[in-house]
């Protein structure tokens, strides 16, 4: 570090340097102008940087004027105009600018500064770069946030994690711009390394899911029960009222009551396709990859990549049969209690299995994650929040070893009480020919889970039956055995390359 | 290669190499040695080599007493036994193993040899050896082997694919080897580089999903039905002689027979846990990562993750409630019929998916692959051989540029045929409580499919109303528009590094 201390000498003989600001916040787009602005309001002094640095001045004659916000013309201005230790944030994008950005700060910073990355990286990374910096005596820190501009603007939800040494330094900052739920900030230190990444990324994944069980509700009211947009939004509205009341559930609501200038709904004349590249795919490989069975996340990305096909999927509606004359005949007010029901299940199925990946992730990384703390800061500020993740704060606030989220007696109860409307619904769609794949895959993974007896003893047998893989025996765990099912081939157990 | 030259006229001058074996083969596990086996038996030279060398030995005394197979006792003297181009076939364990092998030929190969790797290696790694042997001068091959240890001795399922140039050296012991299905051999040249391996991969994938059906298939006509396990054979029986028949289904016919010394089925005394770390897992991660909906295989894998939670399982179990006094009260036999009419149109998606990635990955690659050819491969000596592969030959050789394997007459009827079958069982198992994670996928896919609007636009509309993305206008393709739902926020459009 000596080599920067004596550069930093050097600077402060040069630039006016105030060491005034209490953070340095590079990437002038609206996320980054937004946490600016926000962590003005709440009384700190700010540096904003931008690499094209003419949105520098633009953002201080206008979004910025009036306020204490400052401005840098360059790295080097930005890291002299701050308190030590300095604090500098990166709102850029995720990838190799952030590892540009962490090479220029280097010859500026001095032991135990600060490099927070909020952008939306990928936790390897937030991983690989902890390690990097603290080799060199800094500190760094990859937050996650959520809660898009207007979150970023007046409360978003903060998920940092990194080095444990920074959390004291950038608390005050984090918690006082974050969201606030139940009188609770929104933001609480995560864990290790790239814990705080991580648990964005899964943030992001249980988001699709979210997103994509609405949708498949959407579908059976409208196919299936051929309700109105103005009905549709009615439903959501009052669901927004009980168990189901969440961000998501009240934009729907608005979405669905949105009219075109012709009067029409204008959900309707968008193209029903989206793209699935970022994290709630980085979520479901990663979930492969340690073996949890994160199926709603799955599927729905899965769901994402088929509505891409549209093209080909406008062919087969032309030639693949559906049922025929296939009709709701049951009672239609009923039926939308049931879906309530179906929805809410479904999710609290979406979150067991992301806290069930968190869990392992923790183990495999050694990240020490606070459950609670983690539902609390999705509870308010990002695109997930909802009454529901007070319920899982509730949950691992009583229990933190809780083993998993449906075996809290609450949960329990919702989804005992939840299941016979979740099976209608699910039965209904299979019938009528809507598709339903994460409201289906959820009601299969509780029933799987719930079965002590899974069929994969068969699975085993197989595998003994054409590979000798061998097969452990039910009453004599870590036995494991080949057996000749056929009574021709050998009882060699087959090497390890075979699948 | 002059160097290597040089090395083998000194090495011809020092080792009795009679330069008369058709082919060297390295690594005697069980596969290895029956593969030598099967190449002896249609009249090919074979040296074989092992890096223990006493297994040589042993097997020149024992499995290959009275053949014409020959050993080495060091790569170089395998080598030197070789007429040229030398084709050296690796059986070995797939990762390090390979390279290092590939290392320890290099000095004694020379230009046009050709190293076939029959592991069962990643395809990233195939098409990294064949650039790096190719730069060298030499050929290299990737080749799926597929058929276990009975395949391997009797005539297995063999996937070749890696330098183009190598096909019509390996042709003629390849094709003699392997099973031949309607007369055909199951093995043809796949494509360039990787291809072999990935089809290969696909293979195993595929073979995770027929298996992931059949045991839920078991699974309700155990838990379902009552069926006892002579019965559930004598159905598998009778499925074996139609549309079904295939090696697994008559594998699981034997397997529910099979009695254990007690009298009662074996199959139940396998503990119902399987792994999921292999090649089906990278099927359903490289599915995602190209953007292919692949559910079927995809929750095949997680079927194996969540089987492997037994003990947290088996605590849900004492919970999680299921469906109060659920009984199947419909007719027994009618619901068989609907069940494998469920089986086969689940297995008809799968294998849809699997051409379709397998069609993705054609294009990223530049692979020119032929997809009859595939199918003919598959029809024999591997684990997925049916009797349905020859229908899907039949679907491809009729138009090879079939966009969808649902969208040839035969299947298109097939599905159209099973689906309202397909739905009552689904329907059933639902409100029975037992999960059917792939039957459900399945539906839920061609469900999904055929219809030409999914509910997507929804999702797009949510992600401009909280993140500014734009959505496509359905009726001007091409044309992104943001539209500021709720009257309060800004016109602005997210940045790329927002999820």
């Amino acid at each position: 570090m000596s080599q920067a201390v004596k550069r930093l000498h050097h600077l402060s003989r040069h630039i006016d340097g105030s060491n005034s600001a209490d953070i340095g916040l590079i990437g002038l787009a609206v996320m980054g102008q937004n946490l600016i602005l926000n962590m003005n309001d709440n009384g700190f002094v700010v540096c904003a940087y931008n690499r094209t640095t003419s949105k520098v001045d633009h953002f201080l004659e206008n979004e910025a004027k009036g306020t204490k916000i400052i401005g840098a013309h360059s790295i080097e201005e930005l890291c002299s105009k701050l308190k030590r230790p300095r604090k500098v944030m990166l709102l850029v994008k995720a990838g190799d600018a952030v590892d540009n950005f962490i090479e220029q700060l280097l010859p500026y910073l001095e032991e135990g500064d600060i490099i927070i990355d909020g952008g939306n990286s990928h936790f390897p990374d937030s991983i690989r770069r902890t390690e990097y910096l603290e080799k060199k005596g800094l500190l760094f820190v990859g937050s996650g946030v959520s809660g898009g501009e207007e979150g970023a603007r007046y409360g978003p939800s903060l998920m940092p994690g990194g080095s444990n040494a920074a959390w004291p330094h950038i608390k005050p900052i984090f918690q006082s711009i974050s969201a606030k739920a139940d009188g609770e900030p929104c933001c609480d230190w995560v864990g290790e390394t790239g814990a705080g990444h991580y648990v964005k990324m899964v943030h992001n994944g249980i988001e699709y899911g979210d997103m994509q069980l609405i949708t498949e509700v959407y579908q059976i009211m409208k196919e299936g029960l051929g309700l109105n947009h103005d009905e549709m939004a009615a439903v959501f509205e009052e669901w927004n009222k009980g168990e189901l009341d969440s961000f998501l559930i009240e934009i729907t609501r608005d979405i669905l009551k949105f009219k075109d200038t012709d009067g029409t709904p204008l959900v309707e004349k968008i193209r029903d396709t989206a793209g699935q590249k970022g994290t709630g795919k980085w979520t479901a490989i990663d979930s492969l990859d340690r073996g949890i069975p994160v199926t709603l996340i799955g599927e729905a990305v899965y769901s994402r990549c088929l509505s891409a096909l549209k093209e080909e999927r406008t062919r087969a509606s032309k030639i693949l049969q559906g049922p025929k004359d296939a009709k709701f005949t049951g009672d239609k007010k009923k039926f939308l209690d049931q879906l309530g029901q179906a929805l809410y299940a479904s999710k609290i199925v979406s979150y067991a299995q992301g806290f069930m990946l968190m869990r392992q992730a923790a183990k495999e990384n050694n990240w020490k994650l606070n459950n609670a703390g983690i539902a609390l800061m999705w509870r308010g500020g990002c695109i997930i929040r909802s009454v529901f993740l007070g319920k899982i704060k509730d949950a691992y606030t009583t229990n933190p070893e809780l083993e998993n989220l449906l075996f809290d007696p609450f949960f329990q109860e919702a989804t005992a009480k939840a299941q016979e409307s979740w099976r209608a619904v699910i039965a209904n769609a299979v019938l009528l020919g809507i598709p339903t794949p994460a409201l289906s895959t959820a009601l299969n993974f509780y029933d799987g889970l719930r079965h002590e007896k899974l069929p994969a003893n068969l699975l085993q047998a197989q595998r003994d039956y054409f590979g000798a893989h061998t097969y452990e025996l039910l009453d004599q765990p870590g036995k494991w055995v080949h057996t000749n099912w056929t009574g021709r081939g050998g009882n060699v157990s087959a090497s390890t390359y075979l699948a």
